[in-house]
C-alpha cells in the first residue's frame, strides 16, 4: 500500500481530467467525488477511477464537453438526458434539481438516462441530506454481475440504493449499498490478497458455492443480499433506475458504453410533516437511543453512515492507502498526459 | 384447519365490525383488507384480527367513529392525524390522497400519526399501483420485537416496507415485507405446529441462537434481515414512518394503545418520465426476461407479488384455511355480539 494525502489526490485527479478536456469545475468535481469514495472507505468507487474513466474518455464513451439537459420538467419533477457527460456531472445536476424542487414544493422526483457511471451514490444523498431534505436514490447498473434469487447467471448489475436523512450535525444518517451481498469491488480486494470469501457471496460458473474469489471472475456471479428480500430491492432499483428513466437494463445485450447508470432520486422536505428541526431532533434521539442499547458480545452498534465517517476522519488524518498497482497505474497515466507526479 | 370461503368471511367480518359501531362502509373495508391478508397468504395480517381489533375497540384504543383529518396540506403533500380511527381507514385516506396528488402533480408524499394497526401494508401499495402510480410505503410498528444489528433486546417493531409498481395486467409488481428476517406471525405459526425455526430468525433472552420458537415469546427477539443492510432499512422505516410523521417510536416506553403504525407513502406518476404505457411495457419486459432465466436446481424464480397472487387464486377457489383455535375465537366472539354463525 502507498499512503497518499487526500489533498494531493484531489489536485492530481483534477489535472488528470483537465488534461483530457474537462472544464476546471467539472474536473474538480469528478476528482472530489472519487477522492471522497476513497476517503469514506469505498475504495471500489475511489481514485482507481482516475484511470478507468480516462479509458472511457479515450474510447469516446464519456463525452468530456457534453452537458446534461432536462428534456421534460414539471414543478416537482425533471427528466434528464445525461448526453453521456461524465456521470458525476449528470448526478450532480439531478441532485441539485431534486433538492431545489423539494425545497420549493415539499417533494420531488428526478430521473436521468444516457448517464455514465456516477461513482458512489451515497455522495449525492449525503449532500442532499446536508441541505435538509430526505433523499432516496435508486440506481441500476448496466453491467450484469448478480443473479436473481432462485436463478443462475448474471442478470442485473449491483443496483445500489441509498437513503440520506438529515441529522442535527453535519454527518447525515446514510444508507448506501449494493443490493448484492457485496459489491464486486470486495471480490477484487479478496483476489488482490489471495484471500478466501464467504460462501454466501457468490456462485461459480457451475452454480456451486465457492470461497474462491477468482471463480467469480471466471464466469461466476454475485448473489442478492438477504435472499428474496434483497432480490426484491434489486428489482425495485432496476424498475426505478432503468425502466422508469428509459436507461439501459442490466440484462440488455448491448453493453456499450461500459457500466452506465440509470439514476432516480426522490427528495422530501420534512417541513411538510413534523418540521425540519423536530425531525432532526427526533432522528438524533433515535440514533442516540440505539447506540446506548446493549451490544452483542464482541460487537458494536453502528449507525448507517458511521463506518464511513470514521474511515474518513482517519484517512483525512493519516492519508488514503492505495494498492501499489493502482497507484502505479495512476502515476503512469499522469505521465502519459504530461503531468509530473513530483509536482503533486 | 377449518376452510372457509372468502365471501363468508367478508360478510361475517363486516357484521362483526358493524355490531361494534362502525359505519357500513368502514366495516366493509376493514373486513376486505383482513380477508385480503388471508387470501394472499399473509395469515399473520388476516382474519384473526376480527377478534384482535375488537378487543382494541372494547379497550377504547380503536375509536370506531373517529375520522382522520388532514392537519397540514400542500399541493403535493398531506399530513394526517389518524385520530385513532381504525388504522385501515387512516391508511386508505393516506393512499387515496397520495395517489390523487401524484396524478395531479406527478409526485406526492403523505404521512399519518395517531394511527392504529393498518393490516398488511401491501394492500395499499397494490391499490396505488393499480391506479397507475409507483408507491413506496414505510411503516414503523410501535411494538418492539426486533433487535438492531450488533445489539441485544427488542428495540424496534418489524418496520415493514412495501413498493408497488404498475404492470401491464391487474397484478402489480409488489414487494411487501418486514425488515426483520421474518414477521412475528411466522414464529406464532411455528409455535402452533411445535416446529423448529432456523437459527438466524431469533435470539433467546440470553442472546443465544435458538431453534425454539417459544424462546422468542419468552423474552427473546427477532433479528433484522440481511445483516447490516436490512438493519439500515429497519432504521429508515423508523425515521420515515415514526420520526417524520411524529408517531410513537418503536422503543418508546408508553406502549398504549397497542401496536400503532406510523405510516408514510411516496407516490410517483411515471408520466413525468418515460410515460405510463412505456413504463408498464418495460416492467413487463424485465419480469418476463427474469422469469425466462435459468433457475437453480430445485428452485423457482418468482417475481415479488407472485407468491401472493398464486395463493390468492388458490384460496379464492378452495377457501381460506384457518386454524381451528382462531376460527373458534371468531365464532365465539360473533356469538357474543348476537351474530349467529349459521347465518353466514
Amino acid at each position: 500500500m502507498i499512503v497518499v494525502p487526500a489533498e494531493r489526490l484531489l489536485k492530481l485527479g483534477k489535472d488528470i481530467f483537465k488534461a483530457q478536456g474537462l472544464a476546471n469545475e467539472k474536473a474538480e468535481f469528478l476528482a472530489e467525488t472519487l477522492v471522497e469514495g476513497s476517503l469514506t472507505g469505498h475504495d471500489s468507487h475511489g481514485v482507481s477511477y482516475f484511470v478507468i474513466y480516462s479509458e472511457r474518455i479515450k474510447g469516446g464513451h464519456i463525452k468530456v464537453d457534453a452537458e446534461p439537459v432536462i428534456v421534460h420538467e414539471t414543478p416537482t419533477t425533471a427528466y434528464i438526458d445525461g448526453k453521456y457527460a461524465p456521470g458525476q456531472i449528470t448526478a450532480k445536476k439531478l441532485t441539485e434539481v431534486a433538492v431545489a424542487k423539494a425545497k420549493e414544493h415539499m417533494v420531488s422526483a428526478v430521473g436521468a438516462f444516457n448517464c455514465n457511471h456516477i461513482g458512489r451514490i451515497g455522495y449525492y444523498t449525503n449532500w442532499a441530506a446536508k441541505q435538509g431534505v430526505i433523499a432516496l436514490f435508486f440506481a441500476n447498473v448496466g453491467n450484469p454481475q448478480v443473479a436473481v434469487h432462485g436463478g443462475e447467471g448474471r442478470t442485473f448489475g449491483t443496483n445500489p440504493i441509498s437513503v440520506g436523512i438529515p441529522t442535527g450535525d453535519a454527518k447525515p444518517f446514510l444508507t448506501d449499498y449494493a443490493t448484492s451481498v457485496v459489491a464486486a469491488g470486495k471480490i477484487s480486494v479478496a483476489m488482490a490478497k489471495h484471500a478466501k470469501i464467504p460462501l454466501h457471496w457468490t456462485r461459480d460458473k457451475h452454480g456451486k458455492p465457492t470461497d474462491d474469489p477468482f471463480a467469480f471472475k471466471d464466469g461466476g456471479w454475485l448473489l442478492p443480499f438477504g435472499e428474496y428480500k434483497g432480490y426484491a430491492l434489486q428489482l425495485v432499483s432496476e424498475m426505478l433506475g432503468a425502466v422508469l428513466t428509459g436507461s439501459r437494463r442490466g440484462m440488455d445485450p448491448d453493453q456499450i458504453p461500459p457500466s452506465t447508470n440509470g439514476i432516480f432520486m426522490i427528495a422530501v422536505d420534512p417541513s411538510a410533516f413534523v418540521g425540519l428541526e423536530t425531525f432532526r431532533e427526533g432522528v438524533d434521539d433515535v440514533i442516540s437511543r440505539v447506540k446506548e442499547g446493549k451490544t452483542e458480545p464482541g460487537k458494536r452498534i453502528m449507525i448507517p453512515g458511521e463506518p464511513e465517517w470514521e474511515t474518513k476522519d482517519a484517512r483525512l488524518a493519516e492519508g488514503i492507502p492505495i494498492p501499489e498497482e493502482t497507484w502505479n497505474k495512476i502515476v503512469k497515466f499522469a505521465d502519459e498526459l504530461g503531468l509530473k507526479i513530483e509536482d503533486y
